[in-house]
């Protein structure tokens, strides 16, 4: 005879594992209404307590993903890769990151999300450009992966469902934090894209998920771990949030500052974190040998502007205005724009992204709640980042607003934000670790 | 702002306190619809991980108890003290122990429960009784403690209603076996029968819902702790249920055994359980000085009769038969008899009363769904205990049926409970412990 599923909840309390079948069966159970949803929450509170084993959540990440129907890509050539973000302030990496692995034979389905709290999404972004659209039929995203070498569309009903509601139960149990149930989250979903390698760059600090490295790491070698169980190639790199990346936060500007790095002028720390994305995805995919030769790769694609092509036959192919590549000017921008000077002389020494990130929510560029809209235009452009010299009266950002009252509002909050010192501080890299399937099974 | 239950659930799941205050609001919320099912279990599991302080199961206790009505009994003079057992199996003290305690001059105002699984419940072993209602208006249960000194009705919808729910919940998400839990189910229902005293039957071992001695004396510790926080009269006896409580098992026969026990003719541990629990009530109703004057006063309420004279009052105010106290075969029998005979001869060494209660409620004694009936007659009849000789071909029990047949279907489990050994077995105490106000502050 089956344990029933109280059973099942008591073993987990009790510390002991679940097979795949029975974790089958409880997803199953769940999607089809006989497991209650104070069963199931019961049992993620267990799992936030007792964990899962790897073998646990490859089983849970598979039933989560065949909840749902997974996109076939059977014209695509090649080894297709994605790259997942853990999320953070100002990381707009995916607008120019997919284009350059694309141009570098690399082919990049993209399945992304919208912003949610004091992170941004990829969709939000995106659609600040006209006419782009980020809901396109399955068909469809399967042919634009094979012309264009990558698309970049929102989370279809038919994606891990399963995923949706538990997420949504776990978000209103107190269930969210922990490790193993946000690895099948994030791979359940990713999966679905019907990749064969995923590179996933784990967020730490003040303005990430993660804010501890010790946790980050844990959650980046889990991912690893359980990403290669699933049979697929998965490397994490653990990258610093704690100040933004880039100068841009908001929507519009930050895809004019994505597309900035196609042309070679991007900010230092956002063109990093693409180099070093980038390498990592042209090894899985195959188009490098070393990640030292993948990187240089990704730098010739942006030095030939094949990358910046390649986002321009992307948007055409999502119905957006190609022509806002070559003339960012052609993106919306703020009505007005309000300075905040800094108060005193000396280094920039700290930006506190979780703060202004906040402050961008409030600005109206992000939402508190699923269903809201945001504004493309409202942001902050960063005009000094940690290490830059900066006279008293200088600006230390721009508030994009609709009007100035607006700014007037928000205008101390983000001064607070930015911590001016006598000395010049020295920076920490951007890279704290990388972790290959081998790092992790020694884990 | 008070804080969302999201965030008290997770206060609570990382090991922080909740107030009196925000305990109230999650019972009330919870009750008026507000606080789902889903968030409530996943609070009840991370209360089982996390456990509740004194202050908190204080708090869950009296919120529980305030979602409901509590009995007045202002006619009643006299401290109210009543006995709770956690159950067993064979456990029909509460029918001679009210009238003898009553007898004494201390009011028993008692709400009982039904038999679940392998333990019985006393208002099924009443019903036995021809004609006796256990289900009386509130107003007539306050008059017939008051009159009568005892009156024993069934838990009333008035009675704790969020206790049911919750219980119900935790029921079918496995958060049953949490002590706070569990102390603050057994406080609030029986703190709305208006007692001023209490006495626990803590039950330890295979045939009792705590199996081993450590989690039951910390349970009866918790009880007798939180209760007296609560500001009444406490004591807990922990008490021996590897075997059943006397020779009966069933509902008409545990009827009857317990009026033997009224009448100087109950089997020795029977009348030992009902003699320490009828002392402490004593004590605690301030009709005795000492436990052992207690003691010496329920001996006397047995030797002239007075307990019995109650119970015909009580079973007459009920609505029963009273003669059934002098006259037992007007309780209901079972058509069918059937020895179970011993296969070897020697010393009777165990009996396994967990295996007893189960065969009971395969027979139609008891119940597995709460909505089941029980059948009155059917049942087992010990005729040896622990210690006893026996010789080979003798009967170890007898089997009250309905048909030979069920009998049979029976009488190989019924045989494999009993042991029999070569050597005549040293008996352990019926008491293992007895915790008072003073013992819990201290443990």
């Amino acid at each position: 005879m089956q344990p029933t599923v109280v059973e099942l909840i008591a073993r987990k309390r009790d510390g002991g594992t679940l097979t795949a079948d029975e974790i089958g069966r409880i997803v199953r159970d769940y999607v089809g209404g006989t497991v209650a949803d104070y069963q199931l929450s019961a049992l993620l509170m267990a799992i936030f307590f007792r964990g899962l084993d790897d073998a646990e959540t490859v089983a849970l990440t598979e039933a989560m993903l065949h909840s749902g129907s997974v996109l076939a890509l059977p014209a695509v050539k090649g080894i297709k890769v994605d790259k997942h973000s853990t999320g953070g302030v100002g990381d707009k990496v995916s607008i120019c990151l997919a284009p350059l692995v694309a141009a570098c034979g690399v082919p990049v389905p993209m399945v992304s999300g919208r912003g949610l709290g004091h992170t941004g999404g990829t969709l939000d972004k995106l659609e600040a450009i006209p006419g782009f659209s980020t809901d396109i039929p399955t068909a469809d995203f399967a042919r634009i992966v094979g012309d264009v070498g990558t698309c970049m569309i929102g989370q279809t009903a038919e994606i891990a469902p399963a995923d949706k509601r538990i997420y949504a139960l776990r978000d209103v149990t107190a269930t969210v934090e922990s490790i193993p149930l946000i690895v099948a989250s994030i791979l359940s979903k990713k999966l679905a894209e019907g990749i064969d390698g995923l590179v996933l760059d784990v967020k730490v600090g003040r303005g990430a998920f993660m804010k501890d490295e010790a946790r980050a790491r844990a959650l980046a070698t889990a991912l690893v771990r359980v990403g290669t169980r699933a049979g697929k190639r998965v490397v994490a790199v653990l990258t610093r949030m704690d100040c933004p990346l880039g100068n841009a936060i908001g929507n519009s500007n930050e895809t004019r500052e994505a597309i900035d790095v196609l042309f070679g002028r991007g900010p230092a720390d956002l063109v990093e974190c693409t180099l070093v994305l980038g390498a990592e995805m042209l090894v899985l995919g195959g188009a490098a040998a070393t990640v030292a030769e993948g990187r240089d790769k990704i730098a010739a694609a942006i030095a030939s502007g094949a990358g910046a092509r390649v986002l321009e036959r992307m948007i055409e192919a999502q119905r957006g205005d190609p022509r806002a590549v070559a003339d960012t000017s052609l993106l919306p921008r703020a009505p007005r724009v309000v300075d905040v000077p800094s108060p005193t002389a000396g280094f920039l020494v700290d930006i506190d992204a979780l703060e202004l990130g906040l402050t961008a929510v409030a600005m109206g560029a992000g939402r508190t709640r699923a269903d809201q809209a945001v504004d493309p235009v409202v942001g902050i452009e960063l005009q000094k980042k940690p290490g830059d010299a900066v006279a008293a009266g200088e600006p230390l950002a721009k508030l994009l607003v609709r009007e100035d009252a607006h700014a007037h509002a928000v205008i101390d909050r983000v001064r607070a934000a930015f911590r001016v010192g006598a000395e010049r501080p020295t920076l920490p890299p951007l890279v704290l670790a990388r972790i290959d399937s081998r790092d992790a099974e020694g884990a």
